[in-house]
């Protein structure tokens, strides 16, 4: 996924709420149109270019009478994060992936790992209930860890500045001395 | 920080590089302009953008010669996170902050935590050098805990594509039965 575009399609109101409508559930363009307001043609242009950029795809359902729909829908999997801190700027993207080293450090996700490990092993309909309370225990899990993070920011935070007062400290004692 | 202005300013090239530029040293005006290769009334635009969007803040410094200086700096600190999966769309913002119970969850910012308060009581040099260290410690932490959230976001996806399967296969089987 290139940044810079991504950014750019971000940027636009009207293709962020395509985007939510589409995760939601998959559309064809009339329906986008009327449940935003705004024309089709718009709508279409959006969608193409969120198609070019890779984020969407088309797929198209018979219907009952007339020609076969087209509708959209997300085919992206990844995290977007941009740092902006006085003394720090940095735009990273990361995609999902399975590390047996980071289930080794947390206790908790190998435990949630061996829970979907199970899971996947019952019978329809539990099999659905348990995927569905494993989502519920994943999100959990990642609030903590978005949250442990904030800390972590808040004592580099810390940290930083105490370094650049000692530094500025230092200079003025020079200047005295 | 209002998102949507937010993600207008990282949409364009020069802006992020410009804050990167800012992030590492405080500049003025024609050095942005020479670095960059771009005239100074377009950097004159783009400055004025983020200050407006409270991005950054000019200073004057007093210079041997001339009026005094105005440098640029960056005053802001967050995270901005933006998740994009075929069930799910979000964009949030984080700021640093403390938390005990985050303490208590993770012992390892626990540690950190306590090798920061007992790092700040020292006196200068060591102080500068613990400091350091400290913010390389935290800088892994903070690696590890995008690496665990990388796994969550794996097992999520699992979990999601698993249920949609599981609900086509339970309609076929109404359809063929």
């Amino acid at each position: 996924m290139d940044i810079e575009c991504f950014l750019n399609i971000l940027g636009n109101e009207t293709r962020r709420e395509i985007l939510q409508m589409l995760t939601e559930r998959e559309c064809y363009v009339s329906q986008i149109s009327e449940e935003l307001n705004i024309g089709q043609k718009a709508i279409i242009a959006h969608l193409e270019i969120m198609e070019r950029a890779g984020l969407l795809e088309p797929h198209f359902e018979k219907i009952q009478k007339g020609r076969p729909r087209k509708y959209f829908h997300v085919t992206q999997n990844f995290n977007m994060e941009v740092n902006l801190l006085p003394s720090h700027f940095n735009i990273r993207v990361h995609s999902p992936c399975m590390d047996e080293n980071v289930l080794r450090q947390f206790p908790r996700l190998k435990e949630l790992y061996h829970q979907m490990e199970k899971t996947l092993v019952t019978d329809h309909p539990s099999r659905i209930d348990g995927l569905e309370d494993l989502i519920d225990d994943l999100m959990d899990e990642r609030e903590k860890l978005t949250e442990a993070r904030k800390v972590v920011d808040y004592l580099l935070n810390e940290a930083q500045t105490e370094i650049e007062e000692e530094i500025v400290r230092t200079r003025l004692n020079k200047t005295f001395l």
